[in-house]
């Protein structure tokens, strides 16, 4: 990709959403004193680097803040006042030959916002905002920000100057620079990818203590769309469960230092397989781009000048050692041999998965329950859906097992009922199933969307040869002839019953044969775990303004930038059933009309074993679409048995449960979901609400374990404690019509 | 208090803002088959009981219960349909003869919606919702409900039937029956209103484990007005901390059962100094009512009728000895003797203090900042103000001080200035100190506001004897002839600096004497606490909707129905300072006309050893008017110093900065509030955050202190984790111009 069209394609990132996720690399930190030319750029570009990042202000300018800072000090004053840029301070000024867009800016590193010396914070917030302004005019749209140094410094004067940073310019985005592995630990010399398996305490923390930094930022800027993640990759990289955490989250940058990477043999920079993967994993954000940090000093006119030299921080204003440019050493591992392997392994990253390329620019979209996804689509993508590899294939089955259990039983002239025939693929199925089956059946297809009708003619002309008895009517006023043996439907939602598919089939059920009578699907469950989902929190906030029931409703949504709070001992997500539905209905004739029989409560408990933030529930569906001693054919949209159950399946997404205000989780805690499906007979709705529980010690049994010398050393926490409860949400002011 | 009169008190309740709260006593639980009638009503008028409470159904409708659920069980059915009331199903019918406002409806207290086993919840939902709806036909406007039985219960069915019966009639009062003792203990036999000042874990949690409940409860229902507490008196009370947390929850009714009396040497029934001291605290609710649950058989036809005896609980359907009546064993403590005493404990209760009758029908009332006190006092109360028994002597006490000084000094012709004078209070005092200094000065008066100079112009005239030289101009423009020795102004707002006193002096202080120059006041600072305040955050919240920034300003407020959450190892209040501002100010001439020396920032950390919910923070301020080497007059409107430094002082409510989303707080927890006072040289705002913290065990420390044998049997919880983080508020919209 050339540099042009590699802007071409920075440019049009936004809308394209359809294509597949692009990488943009660009080289990170040329040198602190290095100003951007149009020469750089070209340079760059011929390095096939898409964009570079470099400071806003050189060491002059931290020279003059220094001598500030030093002269208040001296005086004893309480406030500094720090002036903004001269010419001699900055590393670019405008220029219509330099492709702003193709520019990072860097925020000087020797600030530190989070200081609780209240000099040095406002001495550093006050650069920020220079620089920020400064980015701004220059047309920059993209600012790198380093993060907090760790929980015990004063986070929230960071956060408040972030806060008013982004102010300052309506447009600008800026990216926290967090290191993926926990700030507090040193990088380990060994590889440290290893699952955590044993849920050590204290490893559990400080796997997460970049996250919590990451966690406060997000929330103090009310999950602002222009605050994102430049990600610090090194050697040492996140557990699984960590880089679950991070895909969560919105990185817009990977920021590959040279130390994420080993000299393989021949004393070439290579990556270990596991870095490999994470950056596969990341590949799937869009837009991400990837930041070389190679320092080097290949850029700077004159490799001893003393600018290209690391900034030391602000706070140590003793002078430090210079680190050494190693620019008179050229190995092997020079930036030409990063970049080449950098292009080397995104060329031959494998291709995404089937929903990812079908799913492209619905990741994490949030459709309202009224404009459905099949209503979206249906222009576009309507032969996809129909061609699902899966579902059509799974009932066709189901009717074929159901076909010959009927024969089995000695039952002739067997009848079959596509009821809602939409188009006619399950009436195609179900001939087909026959065919197979060695049986002749009479069928019969309801539809009563007119202009679907039309088309179920012109297949019963065309395809079916006539043998389909077409019906335009509402199901449940149709009188068939004679009682119908098996009725096949498709009504089910992304939660199952959501779209009142059990309503829909007890209007029909009459017309079912009162002993043998089978309906596929036969039963249908809803499932449902509490999500970490800060992207649809943040989407849902922007629309709270105007729309006040935003977080009153469920969404259908290809959940991605999500992360699993609840996982079982093996790490693996735990999703909890929350109710059935089974046809023909048993208690159908115990209703008094008002529809009870179809309400539904559920009450479960997810064990969580890392800390993290309840956005919302997801919830997903399965169905047994036939069932006899011997088989069973079923769908699922559970990611944890979609693959045994119906792999590739790709005619649903998942439902998104949202709750208004986050709930933050403890580790080791417990979290209670509360469902409720109710129906007034006129409309369906659901409530949902959670409830957090930590576990604290109990002093009783510690004191006991203490006394008799327990070699366990591990302290119970066996005291079970309520920590917070939601509001109880609800959709019947936006529930279904039946 | 007649029977028609107090209903016409009941009528007028909301409106009896400014009158002394009265108390309602009402007659709780004849017997659950007493039915209502006209002649029971005036019997309890008799007996000076102003209301009284009755089932609203009664022991037929739970045996038909009860035989629905016995079938459904047999039957092996999932799901219970329970029929609505009958005629012979219930206690009372509409009648225009009684007074449905002094009936209060019980609902029956046998069903138990936070059952386990959904058939039990489920028909419990059912009879709730049935009971509702007929009691508000009858015209009831007030029902009490029985709140759950514990933690471990299914809260979330509770909630939600709870919520759903909350739509069924639009005007009832719920009112949660939760005993004000833990439920989880049984109540002990020796007196247990001895504060726990050595933070037992044990103690502490169950101390506040009926307020869990109700926490839990008042969030679910989005701290609706229409749910309240009628909070369970009986001999084991809880400690002061849990008392002042039950305060800061909106307390409709006391249930006095008779186990909270103590029989004394003569066998009458009367209450602890503890039980005293309680009722006198909640007599500060406004209203409140005191149900007397004092069962007896007196009002029922037939003592030893089936239906006057405890319903069993629905959950344990064998039948349960039936309670014996009393009726046979006339004691001293019959009803009579217990209203006996009731009525003389309540006549006998100490009158309120002054700021309570000079605040009435402000409390908890929030206003904004716009609209300040003293503006919407000016027309009834401005009196009151100016007759503040403490402000204005103080201010005189420090003019004569700063006059004694410069007398000292040897300065002559001292001038004295009232900037912002005002009706000329300050301008009095002034006089009053030089006369009682034996000195003769120069005094101006300075007054912007052209009605107010009127007013000073006819003081000078009547009281002043013209001595006074008035001027009328913007202080910040004023010339005087010569430079002024003291500078009195009263610009302080309720949290010191928020009217912009530092910015009105800043404008003032060229006209003071470079040298000797003397501002009255030296000095004040603002300070702060978070609190808990669900009174504050359920109005925030019903304004909401209308109002989408009603949580980014602060509000003047006298608060009252709130709990302190930091406290100290005494179990005092912790409040923390926040800035301080000095005049004249120091270091004027360094600003660049930016106002920058007048922004300020605090980060403070407070200790909360028991959970509880943050809804806000209370500001203070105190004040030094003068200080010198052996004397100092102060102000303070903080709870813990106003009573060393200027006892009785009105003059000032508190201020309440909210926090848009509650957060919890867990036992021994830490909370960081962090605060700006920012300027942009046009404005003046403040920003707000909270983030919790909580401590647990670090398992490295625990392991160690294991090993060792350590004999202190106590968890040491001394790994610091950041909980949760709160955005940043920022009253910057409705910031205050310079």
């Amino acid at each position: 990709m050339d540099a042009s069209a590699a802007e071409e394609e920075v440019g049009n990132m936004a809308e394209n959403t359809d294509t597949m996720p692009g990488f943009y690399i660009g080289e990170h930190l040329p040198a602190p004193g290095g100003a951007v030319t149009s020469d750089l750029l070209a340079k760059a570009a011929n390095d096939k680097y898409n964009m570079i990042s470099v400071y806003v202000s050189n060491l002059s300018y931290q020279r003059k803040v220094e001598a500030i800072i030093v002269e208040a000090q001296k005086n004893g004053r309480a406030k500094v006042y720090v002036p903004g840029l001269e010419a001699e301070d900055v590393n670019m000024h405008p220029d219509e030959n330099i492709n702003s867009g193709k520019v990072i800016g860097v925020i000087s590193s020797w600030i530190q916002l989070d200081s609780t010396d209240p000099i040095i914070s406002s001495a550093s917030r006050q650069v920020l905002h220079h620089e920020i302004g400064y980015a701004g005019f220059c047309g920059m749209m993209s600012l790198l920000v380093q993060g907090p140094s760790d929980c015990e410094q004063n986070l929230a004067a960071y956060y408040q100057a972030i806060v008013q940073g982004l102010s300052i310019n309506a447009y600008l985005q800026i990216s926290i620079m967090i290191p993926a592995y926990g700030p507090s630990l040193e990088p380990s010399q060994g590889g440290t990818e290893a699952d955590s398996q044993g849920l050590e305490p204290i490893a559990l923390y400080d796997e997460l203590s970049s996250w919590d930094i990451w966690n406060g930022i997000r929330t103090a800027t009310r999950y602002s769309p222009r605050i994102s993640l430049a990600l610090q990759i090194q050697y040492s990289i996140p557990n699984k469960h960590t880089q679950s955490r991070w895909f969560a989250e919105p990185v817009r940058y990977l920021i590959l230092d040279s130390q994420a990477y080993v000299l393989n043999a021949k004393g070439f920079p290579v990556m270990t397989k596991h870095h490999q993967n994470l950056i596969q994993k990341f590949s799937r954000k869009s837009p991400l781009y990837l930041l070389a940090n190679t320092r080097h000093a290949e850029y700077t006119p004159e490799p001893e000048n003393p600018l290209d030299v690391d900034f030391p921080p602000l706070g140590s204003l003793a002078p430090k050692g210079a680190r050494q440019a190693s620019t008179t050493n050229r190995r092997r591992d020079d930036p030409q041999s990063y970049r080449t392997y950098l292009h080397h392994l995104l060329e031959d990253l494998p291709p995404p998965p089937p929903l990812d390329i079908f799913g492209a620019g619905y990741q994490d979209f949030l459709q309202s329950p009224l404009q459905p996804l099949a209503d979206n689509l249906e222009s576009m993508t309507y032969e996809v859906f129909e061609k699902d590899p899966v579902k059509y294939d799974q009932y066709e089955k189901a009717v074929k097992l159901a076909l010959e259990d009927l024969k089995n039983q000695g039952i002739e002239d067997i009848c079959v009922a596509v009821v809602g025939a939409g188009r006619g693929p399950l009436v195609t199925r179900c001939i087909r199933a026959a065919t197979n089956a060695s049986l002749d059946i009479q069928i019969f297809a309801i539809e009563k969307n007119p202009n679907a009708y039309v088309h179920l003619m012109k297949m019963n002309r065309d395809v079916w040869d006539g043998r389909v008895t077409l019906v335009k009517t509402d199901m449940r006023k149709w009188k068939p002839p004679s009682y119908i043996h098996i009725l096949v439907s498709e009504l089910l939602g992304s939660f199952a019953d959501n779209e009142l598919s059990p309503e829909c089939l007890d209007g029909v059920q009459r017309v079912l044969h009162p002993t043998v009578g089978i309906s596929i699907p036969q039963s249908y469950t809803a499932h449902y775990t509490p999500i970490m989902a800060p992207k649809l929190h943040g989407d849902l906030l922007s629309r709270a303004g105007s729309t006040p029931d935003v977080y009153e409703v469920p969404y259908v949504v290809m959940l991605t930038a999500i992360d699993f709070l609840s996982l079982d001992s093996d790490g693996q997500v735990n999703i909890e059933q929350a109710w059935e539905f089974k046809h023909p209905a048993e208690d159908l004739e115990h209703d008094g009309g008002f529809n009870d029989h179809n309400q539904r409560e559920s009450f479960c408990i997810f064990p969580v074993p890392r800390r993290g933030v309840i956005h919302g529930i997801a919830g997903y569906f399965e169905s047994v679409l036939y069932k006899n001693e011997t088989s069973i054919v079923e769908l699922s949209t559970r990611p944890d048995t979609i693959d045994a159950k119906s792999k590739d399946m790709i005619s649903w997404f998942a439902i998104y449960f949202p709750l208004k205000t986050p709930m933050p989780v403890s580790d080791r805690a417990e979290v209670q979901v509360s469902f409720w499906r109710i129906t007034d007979g006129r409309k369906v709705w659901y409530d949902w609400m959670v409830e957090t529980f930590a576990f604290i010690p109990d002093p009783k049994t510690s004191l006991a374990l203490m006394s008799t010398d327990s070699s366990a050393g591990v302290i119970p926490l066996n005291k079970r404690v309520l920590v917070a409860t939601s509001e109880i949400h609800s959709s019947k002011k936006n529930g279904c019509l039946m």
